[in-house]
């Protein structure tokens, strides 16, 4: 059967762009802002998902969440698990498809499963949908590509509107995954009346203010470059986060992994001394997340144990940071918004570090070795 | 006040072992025998455990478990969430002691916590607790040394019985903690009918064996020095497992970055093609897992991709297997066992390839740098 393919030939070029990656990166801003158009309403204070709207009954009932994916989309679950567990209180459980499918899970007729994938391809994904069906779980799509095979499975779900992705390594779909995410965990918050009102306005007034403040995040390209040239070279990586920066972290490495093959992993900051600290001496860079305002002096704790084993610290914080200015060898300052949201800001200096680090190794970034854009293989 | 430590001199020394490490190893089968005698019965299809007998009608009414650990006792839980969901059918969330004390998590008065620590003393793991306790969460502490902060703030509880582990590396605290969590998920799957007799007995005959069949894998010793020596120089390395050889491929990993230094990372075996597979090249050695018979075609395939880049691969694997040893550059065979029991075989290899790289590397296993035994900071 013919396709239609419902974009024009300008948003498969690279226009201005030496390559797909960087030009999705900078495609953020409008990528959300396509995601939210026509779902929310900061100053009238509504949600609305058509998706959700449809069984929203039988999701108000469900005694927990189980979010399956893959890759990067498995990172915007995670973060997923934070926003619906700290807003609409809910049970999550994140789920890898590829271990879900196969052990026999427990999935309940009452349980609500979300599938994230940005092709609606991915075949463990898919796999692990078909199995939640038969057991008579509502399953929940969250897919980029219209009349994928992930977004017919589904019962229902969302668009990212994203726009095509070329780049192998994913960017704006990551963020629109969170995006999406972000309007389901309120929505429902909003059904369970699980936040108060003058909350939810004000991270709607955040929420339609983000691709500002992700315009204002992508200003900082050129100190990015200046520090990717210093750490070209490295071997290894780590990355560190609490909370909602902590599947940032994961995400960050996975996108040096991916393009500039530097061996680069994300833990849970705390985790550091149960284990990763030993690989820390001078040759190590250690990238934080630290734009959390909630145990913010943990965070600063663990910056100064690098920074005592003489790891090198790169940190991401929130403008106007003193404190961890004063240890890190550099400072990323990024504008500030509700904590929850702090993942659709703090990833991009993370994208643009691994690109340009990428570049400066001569590595093909849009096509990096042995990487599909869509696993349709398990 | 003074403490009696209820220990003999010769559980503290090395004995004929160069390092606290090795013997710790070498160890495990006693100690595991240790920590199962008097709590279960093969012949007679029986499992007692004081601390879930006491709370055994709360148990079973509970809707789900939280695991909260950190290090290589998160581990350990992550095998425990395989093994409840597996054979009890309770849902399970395993969760960073650092990371679910500081998001709000969702504790119900019905949600039984179990928290594992070797120590007792964890800084993270005892906050969380106390943070549980105070939702009115039945706490089940898993710890080694009697009177810990956290076996005193649990409800209830089982010790494991490992004696003494003087090495930073922990090796026989996780093999007993796995030990243990079997008997529980075992005792539960049994009060709430979700495991046939039949079934029971062969895993109880096969825990009765375990000991033997660890002793048997210690003999592997010799041609575990013999790979550690053509690898001892890698930068890098990456573990690879399914199912119950997951988390076994997590704390393999861990095991090799404390104490030689080199960057391991562990990843369940699918996710390879979502991202680092991109590292794969002739210089990376990858250890796979593969004695799992279910998804065994699934393990091969991941394998022959891994092959397909030139990747170095140690594969452990069951007696006799022949495919994997056509591909792999080293197999290392182990005896077969029921799969849910895995874990206590294919982490012995693990232990031994981290310590020889590690002492060929000349690095200190029993000290290894910015590690301390016990986290008793946050």
């Amino acid at each position: 059967a013919i396709q239609k393919l419902e974009f024009s030939l300008e948003m498969i070029e690279k226009g201005n762009f030496e390559h797909f990656m960087l030009k999705e990166i900078y495609e953020q801003p409008k990528a959300i802002e396509d995601s939210l158009r026509g779902r929310m309403n900061a100053s009238q204070g509504w949600i609305k998902l058509g998706g959700l709207d449809e069984y929203i009954n039988r999701i108000d009932k469900a005694e927990r969440f189980i979010i399956t994916a893959c890759g990067t989309s498995w990172h915007s679950g995670m973060i997923g698990e934070y926003l619906l567990e700290d807003l609409a209180r809910i049970p999550v459980e994140v789920e890898y498809a590829s271990e879900f499918r196969y052990r026999n899970p427990i999935i309940r007729d009452n349980d609500v499963v979300i599938a994230i994938s940005q092709s609606g391809e991915t075949a463990d994904t898919l796999a692990a949908i078909e199995l939640a069906k038969e057991r008579q779980a509502l399953i929940y799509g969250i897919c980029n590509v219209i009349g994928s095979s992930i977004a017919r499975a589904s019962h229902a779900g969302s668009y990212t509107h994203a726009g095509p992705e070329i780049g192998v390594a994913s960017t704006k779909a990551f963020s629109t995954q969170v995006s999406i995410i972000t309007l389901i965990a309120l929505q429902i918050a909003q059904v369970k009346g699980t936040i108060p009102t003058s909350k939810m306005r004000e991270i709607l007034y955040e929420l339609e203010n983000i691709s500002k403040k992700i315009e204002e995040t992508l200003l900082l390209n050129d100190q990015i470059k200046e520090i990717a040239a210093i750490y070209k070279d490295a071997n290894n990586f780590l990355y560190l986060g609490r909370g909602y920066n902590f599947p940032v972290a994961l995400e960050g490495a996975l996108k040096l992994k991916e393009i500039s093959y530097i061996h680069a992993e994300g833990y849970p900051a705390a985790e550091m001394k149960h284990g990763p600290i030993a690989l820390i001496d001078e040759n190590m860079p250690v990238v934080f997340l630290a734009t959390n305002k909630s145990a913010y002096e943990k965070i600063v704790s663990n910056v100064q144990e690098v920074k005592a084993r003489k790891g090198k610290i790169i940190a991401v914080v929130l403008k106007g940071d003193t404190q961890i200015a004063e240890l890190a060898d550099h400072v990323i300052e990024v504008p500030e918004t509700e904590e929850i949201l702090s993942p659709l800001i703090t990833i991009v200096p993370l994208q643009l570090l691994a690109y340009h680090i990428a570049i400066m190794r001569g590595c093909n970034v849009d096509q990096p070795r042995n990487l599909a854009k869509s696993v349709t293989v398990e």
